[in-house]
């Protein structure tokens, strides 16, 4: 049907080219009885539970790296926002702006990524949209997604359950992601086999958000575990204690950043729960987390204490030091 | 609180700097019970009429111009969207690609436009997201936005229930909106008193949507009245045909038309409804249309007759000539 191998201005102006290309690549990979691709706006059949709703802007760069792409990143990202609040993922919304100049192959591939991280999460596209820039005034590909999802926790986390002597959980190593969409940038000259870990966490959210002494989920994407700490700190007014002997980071993540002086705490993850627990709790979520794929390397790694609302690493050698929240950050389109 | 009169990289980096900017500028203007800048998704107050869920991606170019801005715009095209659907807008997200160097000043103006037009709009902004890209990868600021409407027709409008005989109306003059964000682009060299149409649709929809006779609305936008036409013969596989001489147009809009080879019925409109009723019903909803501020020009344009799926206009001279689907079109960015 299309004659083109890049993407036009005209893909974008309503008329029959765009109607070529979302019929061609949005409309032929998420196909669904609720999508139609003529309506201005989709009728959503009643959720028994309550409705959760997120968003999110994806503009990584490079568009695809090792481990992912844009499209399943940009699923995973908002499954994972609804994941850790206590909800299934249900509709989504996709809204692309797309550069003029990209290779039709690439935002097939993406479109047909994004579809298959959809389908695996259990979610359908109700409704989408296109927009094309001029080149010069995009990143390829910048895709913004909307989530509502089916609340399923009862008692649904949230920072203000979390008390004095709850501890804090990882489900596995840190800072994956970050370095892996790093090193795919030509700029640094490395290579390396690390994969980001962008993957949903619905199974091991959905694994334990039946438990009461679950006080609280995040995500740690932009900012890392350092950032989610600081989120709890300032939430709760409590002080959180990490232990760096506990936190898991792959020896390869950790040479990189002794390399380029990066601190693997602040580095984006996509694909890692933080929990927050009662001590009796926190083994159980463990126990069914090591059960899953993907929580293999779950461990405890730090404490909610008494004291000033700040964020202390107790260092392998005894010492404490206190984690700053981020301030500049050399990294843009990480996520 | 900050130093800075530009947006920076570091202020989409999920530390300090995108905290303030969020507080400073989002959480501020955005304000209301249900938005936590905090949290990763929203539990939403169940609705009782039936959610409708629809998404638009806003990359305007320039951001500001007469009769409107980016902000605005966005709140008015997802409002419309939904309004056309026979739906109250009541939960909107908010997600932002910034490119780095945009002004502060700028940012603040567009997004305190945004929440002026959503709580006129009666919406509430639920969650929203903030990237920064590069400079010379973005548009200076782009929006994404997903609102969640309550369907409060009895019957919805469907291109389903379009038959032969029905009358199509218009509830304003076209096109005003792609040639007001036209000359304001410094390329053509040409400026004019005319101003964008960008309103919100939703006082002229709610005032006919109870009408069982009213079969279809859609506004306007890129690709405009020819497009939502060509739409329409698609869905029904009936012809549309539209009388010249009773579609509105602004002597200004056609001075810039034929100054610079464009078609009107092509232009997007952002603040007018097309509606498709049944004879007798289109009385009705001219008279109503034409007691609301933004009604007063509407007027009947067309009909719906049997024979082939094509549009046809039917000029002043007592002619007939085809429209055909939008092809190549040189404006990006019009929305």
């Amino acid at each position: 049907m299309h004659q083109e191998t890049r993407i036009l201005l005209a893909h974008g102006n309503g008329g029959r080219f765009m109607r070529e290309l979302i019929g061609a690549i949005f409309a032929r990979h998420l196909a669904n009885p609720l999508l139609d691709t003529d309506a201005d706006a989709v009728r959503l059949p009643p959720l028994r539970g309550q409705s959760v709703l997120t968003t999110d802007g994806f503009t990584v760069q490079p568009l695809e790296f090792p481990g992912g792409d844009l499209g399943s990143l940009a699923v995973h990202g908002v499954v994972n926002d609804l994941a850790v609040c206590g909800a299934e993922p249900r509709y989504l919304t996709l809204s692309a702006i797309i550069e003029e100049g990209l290779e039709w192959a690439t935002l097939d591939r993406l479109i047909a990524s994004f579809a298959r991280a959809a389908r695996e999460a259990g979610a359908v596209v109700a409704c989408g949209d296109t927009k094309v820039v001029r080149h010069g005034e995009g990143g390829g590909l910048y895709l913004t997604v909307a989530g509502v999802g089916e609340l399923m926790a009862q008692t649904p986390p949230s920072p203000h359950r979390i008390g004095e002597g709850d501890v804090l959980l990882v489900s596995g190593p840190v800072g994956d992601h970050g370095i892996a969409v790093m090193l795919a940038r030509e700029q640094f000259g490395l290579s390396g086999s690390l994969k980001s870990d962008s993957a949903s966490v619905l199974a091991l959210t959905r694994a334990v958000w039946d438990l009461p002494g679950l006080h609280f989920m995040r995500d740690p994407t932009r900012g890392g575990l350092a950032t989610v700490a600081h989120e709890i700190a300032r939430a709760t007014r409590f002080g959180v204690v990490l232990e760096q002997a506990r936190i898991p980071v792959r020896d390869a993540v950790t040479s990189v950043c002794e390399m380029l002086g990066y601190d693997p705490y602040y580095l984006a993850c996509e694909g890692r729960v933080v929990a927050v627990a009662r001590p009796d709790t926190a083994d159980e979520v463990l126990r069914r987390w090591h059960a899953l794929p993907g929580g293999e390397l779950a461990t405890r790694i730090g404490r909610i204490e008494a004291g000033k609302a700040r964020v202390t690493l107790a260092t392998a050698l005894g010492g404490r030091r206190l984690l700053e929240e981020l301030e500049d950050d050399p990294l843009p389109r990480i996520c």
